[in-house]
C-alpha cells in the first residue's frame, strides 16, 4: 500500500513537472477535483480521442459520430432517469458541520473491520507458516468469523435501505455503529438526505422565462434524443451505431484520486442500435471488440480484467466493466452496457414522438435495443500515463525515469538535436524540424549536453531523439535513439518521415486489434 | 435582402437534411439558440479545429496547446472584470412581461430611421436617374439631414449613458423616443438593468462550503493563470504562444442567427506572450498571418475583410476583426486584439502571485504583454458550410446542389460507388473501402442510379465519387468523379491513396499561406 502510494504521488507529481497535467486556478489555491492539461497533457489526450475516435467512426462504416451540446432540454434527464435517482445519499455533522456520503461512511466502517481480518490472517500465517491454509483459517476462525458476518449484515442492510429509500434506517445504521465524523469524533448527526448530482443553471434572463438547465451528467442522451434524425439523414440501417466525444459533469461530493474522478470530466460513448433479441451476441461482440482496442496500446494483458455486474442499473439487462490497474488497483476504465431499450422509450413517453425504425427486412416497425461503450477520457488519459512512467536501473548503477507512452500517443514524437550549438548542425536540425512538422509534433532542442536532452525526452515521454552530427554533414545521416530500448541506428535524413511514420502509425496499432 | 433571407433558410435547411446540424434537443421541441452538429456536421466541425490546430501549434515551434477546465476560480472572473463589466442592460415590458436589450431596442430603432433615409434615396435615385449623387444628396436633403442627426444624436446618447452606466438615461431615452414593444405596442417599461451575462451554478453539496462558480463565458483566462506554469514545464522564451479550443456559454438575451450566436459555443483561441513595446510589430503580424489561414481555405478573397476597432475594450490598446460576408452580411468571424499586460497584472492583483516573465537576453523580469487570436468554431463552421453550399444551372438545364466544401475539410473524402449492385462489383468497391478508410473517412453506396449517387455526394459535399464498372475487372481502374468540376478520369486502383492524400493532406492547403 505505501508503494502504491509512493507510486501515485511521483505519477502526479512528473504529470505536473513535465507539463501533462496542472491543478486548475493553481494560482488562486485550485479548484477541488478540477484539472488543466498542460502542454504536453492536451496533446496527449487529443491523440487518446483521436486513436478511439479513428477505431470506433473512421474504421467502422455503420457508425457515425455527433457532437451534441452540454446544454439539453431538461425534460431529457427526467425521461432519463436522472432527476429522480442521480442521487447521493448525504449526512452532516452538527459539530463540524462537514457534509459525507451516508455509504461512504458505513463502507469506510467495514473497511476497517476487513482490515482487522487481515491482521489476523496476517499473524496467523507467521505463526502456521508453510501449513498455513487461509481459505480454511477464514472459515473457522470464530473471531474472523464474527467479523465477517458484521461486514455482511452492515452492508446489506445498507444496500436494502438505499434501495427502498429508507433514508432513516441508513442514519439508524450510523448511530447503532457508532460511527464518528472521521475528523472530529462527533457522532452529532443531522438526517440522511438524498443530493441530486447534477449541476445546476438557469438559461434566460427574465424571472418568468428563465429555464432550469442541467449540465449533462453523461453524453449518452445527447445520442438517444438525435438517433431518429441521424437514422433518417444518415440513411442508417440496423445495427448501427452513434459516437460522441465531449464533457460531462457531476458533482461529486467525494472527489478524488486526481483526474480518476473528477467533477469535470470527458467521455467517449458510442450507442450501438440493435434488433431486440440480439443483444447477447452484441454485448459479447463489443466485449471482445472493446478489450482489443485496450490491448492493441501493448499496456500489458495483466493490467486489464473483466467485472461482470451482479447488480444492475435500471436501464440493463447486463454490465460488465473493463478494469484496469491504477496506481491505486484495480478500478473501472470502461462500462459495457446492454441498456435494452430503457432510453429511446422513455424519450417516447416523455416527448410524445415515436422513435422507431422501420425494417425493411422485417417490414415492420420496433424500437431498437441499444448496446453500450462508454469510456472516461481521463481515466483511459491515467491508465495510460501511470502505466507509462518508469524508473530503470540501468547498468552504470543509475536510475533513469522514462515515459513509455505507445508511440502512437506520444504528445512529442520525436526532438531533433544538433550534437553541439555550431558548426551549421543547429541549422541543419531546424531544416529537419521544418520538414518533419508537416507530418508530426516535433521539436528541436539545443540546450545542454545531449545525454541530459536524451533523459529530458525519456521523462517526456517522447519516442525518437534524432542527433545531427559532424558526420551529417558529409553523408546525410542522422543517429536515430529509441526512447524504450536505448538503441541508437545510423540512419539517412531521408528516410525520417517513413521511419517515424511506420512506427507512430494509427495504423500500425489498430492493425494489432 | 429576400435573397439574402431566402439563402440562409436554404443553408439551414440543408444544414439539417444532410446531417450537418440539428436543432438541439429536438423531440421536446428544442433548446432556444442550442445546437447539436450531427453526423457529417460533426466531422466538419472536428476537421476544422484540427486545421486551425495544425496551424497554430503544430506548424509553431513557439506555439504550445493546453486544455483547460470549463470551471475555473470564481476569482478568476473578478481579476478578467467579467463579474463587474459583462452585463447586458435589460428592461422589461411591464404589460408583455417580454424581456429586451435596452441597447438593442434603441439600435431598433434608428435601424428604421436608416431605413426611411434609404427610401428617400432609392425615390430620389429614381427621380434624377444618371444625374443622381448619393453623396450630395445625403448632405443636403433637408428631410435625410434631419434624420441622420437624429439617430447620431440618439446614438451619442446611448453610447454615453452606458458608458456613464446612467440606466435611468438610458431608461429616459427609450421614453422620450416613445419605442415600443415591438410584440404589443405597450409603452409601460420598467427600469432598466444590468444583466450578467455568465451562467452560473454550485460547486459542493454542503450549504456552508457550496461555492458559487460561473460557466467561463471565454477560453482565454484558461491560458492566463496558466501561463507561467506552461512557460516554466516547457521551457519556453518569449515571445510565445500558448492555444486552445473549448466551450464557452454566454447566456445571451438575443441568441439568433442559427450558429452564428449561441449560448453555448467553441472558441479557438490563442494568446502570444511578448516584450512589452513590440505590441505593434506583432499586432501586425497576427493580423497578416490569420487572414493568410483564411485565405488559404480558398473561400474567395472578396469574402473577408479587416474592420479596426475605433472604440476599444477595457483590456486592449489596438483590436481588429475579420469579418466575413455571411448570408446576413459582413459579420465579425474572428478578433485580434493587443491585450497588454491587462489580464496578467489582473491575475498578479488579485492571486498575490508574481506572474513575470525572466527576461535571460535583458537580464531583467516583466509582465509580458499579450497578443490575442480568437476566432468561433461554430461561426467558422458557419462561414465555410453557407459559403459552400451552391446551386448550379447545369448545360442541360437541371440545377444541382452542391457543396463545395474545402476538400481538407470535408466529412467524408471519398464514396465509393459500385455501377451495379451484381457482377463482382460491390465486392470490390467494399475491397476499396477497406483499403481507404485506413486514411480517410469513406462511405459505400449502392443505392440508386449512379448519377443520382453523384448529385447525392454533391450536395453532402464529399469531393470525389469512385465508381467501379465492369472494366475495373479487367484492368483494375475506377473512375474517379471530382465534384466540384464534375470532370470524370479514368485511374488505377492502386493510386488512389495518393490521388486522394494530395487533395485532401492539410500540408497542400496550409502550404498556400
Amino acid at each position: 500500500m505505501a508503494n502504491q502510494d509512493d507510486k501515485f504521488k511521483k505519477v502526479i507529481s512528473h504529470a505536473k513537472e513535465y507539463g501533462y497535467v496542472f491543478q486548475s486556478s493553481e494560482i488562486y489555491d485550485g479548484l477541488s477535483a478540477v484539472y488543466d492539461y498542460a502542454q504536453n497533457g492536451a496533446e496527449l489526450k487529443k491523440n487518446i480521442r483521436d486513436y478511439w475516435w479513428k477505431a470506433m467512426v473512421q474504421m467502422n462504416e455503420n457508425i457515425v459520430g455527433i457532437d451534441a451540446a452540454i446544454f439539453m432540454h431538461p425534460t431529457t434527464w427526467k425521461a432519463s432517469g436522472h432527476v429522480d435517482a442521480f442521487n447521493d445519499p448525504l449526512i452532516d455533522n452538527k459539530d463540524s458541520k462537514k457534509r459525507y456520503r451516508a455509504d461512504v461512511l458505513i463502507e469506510d466502517y467495514c473497511a476497517k473491520i476487513e482490515a482487522k481480518i487481515d491482521k489476523e490472517v496476517a499473524k496467523a500465517a507467521k505463526r502456521f507458516g508453510e501449513a498455513f491454509n487461509k481459505e480454511e483459517f477464514l472459515a473457522t476462525n470464530g473471531r474472523v468469523v464474527g467479523y465477517q458476518e458484521k461486514i455482511n449484515a452492515t452492508l446489506s442492510r445498507m444496500g436494502q435501505s438505499l434501495e427502498k429509500e429508507d433514508l432513516a434506517d441508513v442514519k439508524a445504521l450510523i448511530e447503532e455503529l457508532e460511527i464518528a465524523d472521521p475528523l472530529t469524533g462527533s457522532k452529532n448527526w443531522t438526517d440522511v438526505k438524498q443530493f441530486n448530482l447534477m449541476f445546476g443553471t438557469k438559461l434566460g434572463a427574465s424571472a418568468e422565462s428563465a429555464m432550469d438547465l442541467y449540465l449533462r451528467p453523461e453524453t449518452a442522451q445527447g445520442i438517444f434524443v438525435n438517433f431518429l434524425n441521424v437514422q433518417k439523414t444518415g440513411r442508417m440501417k440496423i445495427p448501427f451505431g452513434i459516437a460522441q466525444t465531449g464533457k460531462a459533469f457531476r458533482n461529486e461530493i467525494v472527489a478524488r484520486q486526481f483526474i480518476f474522478r473528477m467533477r469535470e470530466f470527458e467521455q467517449m460513448e458510442m450507442q450501438f442500435f440493435i434488433k431486440p433479441g440480439t443483444q447477447v451476441e452484441w454485448y459479447n461482440h463489443w466485449k471482445e471488440t472493446r478489450m482489443k482496442w485496450h490491448l492493441s496500446l501493448g499496456m500489458g494483458a495483466d493490467n486489464y480484467r473483466f467485472h461482470d455486474h451482479d447488480k444492475l442499473a435500471h436501464y440493463a439487462d447486463a454490465a460488465a466493466d473493463i478494469e484496469f490497474k491504477f496506481p491505486f488497483g484495480f478500478k473501472e476504465l470502461e462500462g459495457i452496457h446492454s441498456r435494452t431499450d430503457f432510453d429511446l422509450k422513455a424519450h417516447e413517453k416523455h416527448s410524445g414522438k415515436k422513435l422507431q425504425y422501420f425494417d425493411h427486412e422485417e417490414n415492420k416497425s420496433y424500437t431498437p435495443y441499444v448496446l453500450e461503450t462508454s469510456i472516461g477520457l481521463d481515466r483511459m488519459f491515467l491508465a495510460v500515463f501511470s502505466n507509462a512512467l518508469q524508473e530503470e536501473e540501468l547498468e552504470n548503477g543509475t536510475t533513469r525515469t522514462v515515459l513509455k507512452l505507445p508511440s502512437v500517443l506520444a504528445p512529442v514524437k520525436a526532438a531533433i538535436l544538433p550534437l553541439v550549438k555550431k558548426d551549421g548542425l543547429p541549422e541543419v536540425a531546424r531544416k529537419i524540424v521544418e520538414e518533419l512538422k508537416w507530418d508530426f509534433n516535433v521539436i528541436y532542442d539545443e540546450k545542454d549536453a545531449v545525454g541530459r536532452r536524451y533523459r529530458r525526452q525519456d521523462a517526456n515521454g517522447t519516442p525518437f531523439c534524432i542527433t545531427v552530427d559532424h558526420d551529417t554533414l558529409n553523408d546525410n545521416t542522422v543517429t536515430i535513439r529509441h526512447r524504450d530500448s536505448m538503441e541508437q541506428e545510423r540512419v539517412n535524413i531521408d528516410d525520417l518521415q517513413k521511419i517515424i511514420k511506420q512506427e507512430v502509425d494509427v495504423r500500425t496499432w489498430l492493425m494489432k486489434m
